[in-house]
């Protein structure tokens, strides 16, 4: 699969995915851009029926988790540097948000590429957000310790779907001419007016008694309450692992 | 240039980037995985000698960024979408830090999607991580509006060096089966043997008058004092943004 072709696969057959595969495409996808070459990351490989029964729950039971060959949970990780700074005498200091971000770009960039080579081998992925929903239990789950952190968690296997390609917005409305262009309010419209009008989204604000498309975004699917719920989370996690 | 051979272009031929080509690319790459598919972010497109001239300092005067024909800005955006939630009478809730991190991962994703293709089109990038040094900065230059962050800067052009491809970690150490595996102290040194012993990074310490390359990270290129001033920063960015 191309990246013009891309699309998230959540079907997989049940034919194991070679370690030695996987192994590989993370080792090429390694040739992403890294900070300073210091390649701020981990990956966690699940395997066993037991380690995907305890992520299932953190990932809201999404059926991929436990359907999946393979579960990848990529991990900014600032620990393996550190100590070796404080084994060379290095005063090291990456417990800070700056840091954080830091590894977390890493680590995604580095997922990003993987990804891309997975899906050219005819590997079908499905990017998991909901990592960074409940990171405290993902912590305890893969026991990531001090200065570690989970940004993304990939299900991995061989397709067993093939569904149609989801839209995209028109990219002209998403880059700026040397300053950021704040549209005018019919413009906003215009970019969402095709998402709305897809009998899909339509079909989505009927079962859920909305107006509209935007109220099952904000009132259903991703609400203010969730979302302050969990950045309070988020930020009581960034402390637990050293980060803040 | 394949994603195995992939290295860091720092310096272009004066011929110019096609504006056709840029988008297209960037039309391409925003088939990466978006959250709700919601497409959390926007391009600023800098090719003006002004607009360049402006970012130069903020990344440190790094050459690559008025040396490049086209210096791309890849912004974390829920703005536009928060835009269309206002005018839908929907409640939208993004103004937090976890919305922050939902929306820094769609254009991470985004924007290595961009650099692969970009690549494989022949073109040479450098990500600039400087960006997120200084975001007040780059805010202010770009005119970025509340509820966008900038997080990655990527330089583009036609390749005019062919460097060493640099070294990276063996992968194996990166990967951990089920959980985490915190290494002992004599697989940390192991795992940055082999580059402590290249030439070019002895040279460094040698220059920096360090005992060892660990010690020319933490007191020269990425300290403590500077990490922390910098986070300050960051935080203070993101409450400016609305994303706190």
């Amino acid at each position: 699969m191309k990246i013009s072709d891309r699309k998230t696969i959540r079907k997989y057959k049940a034919t194991d995915v070679d370690k030695t595969l996987i192994h590989g495409l993370l080792g090429t996808a390694s040739r992403a851009a890294t900070m300073g070459n210091m390649q701020l990351y981990s990956v966690i490989e699940t395997r066993s029926e037991e380690g995907k029964a305890a992520l299932a729950p953190l990932h809201f039971n999404q059926p991929m988790v436990t359907g999946a060959p393979v579960v990848l949970t990529f991990v900014a990780d600032f620990r393996r540097f550190t100590r070796w700074c404080d084994l060379s005498d290095a005063n090291a200091g990456y417990d800070n948000l700056l840091s954080f971000l830091n590894a977390a770009t890493d680590t995604l960039l580095f997922c990003q590429n993987f990804c891309t080579l997975a899906e050219e081998a005819g590997l079908g992925t499905c990017f998991l957000g909901t990592t960074v929903y409940n990171p405290k239990g993902v912590i305890s789950a893969l026991q990531l310790p001090m200065l570690t952190f989970p940004v993304a968690t990939i299900t991995v296997g061989w397709p067993n779907e093939d569904p149609m390609q989801p839209d995209r917005l028109d990219i002209e409305t998403l880059i700026h001419e040397e300053t950021y262009n704040d549209a005018d309010d019919d413009t906003i419209r215009q970019i969402y007016a095709y998402k709305e009008s897809l009998e899909e989204n339509r079909n989505f604000v009927e079962i859920n008694h909305k107006q509209n498309l935007a109220q099952v975004f904000t009132d259903c699917r991703y609400t203010r309450k969730d979302n302050e719920a969990m950045s309070k989370g988020l930020l009581e996690a960034l402390h637990l692992q050293g980060f803040m």
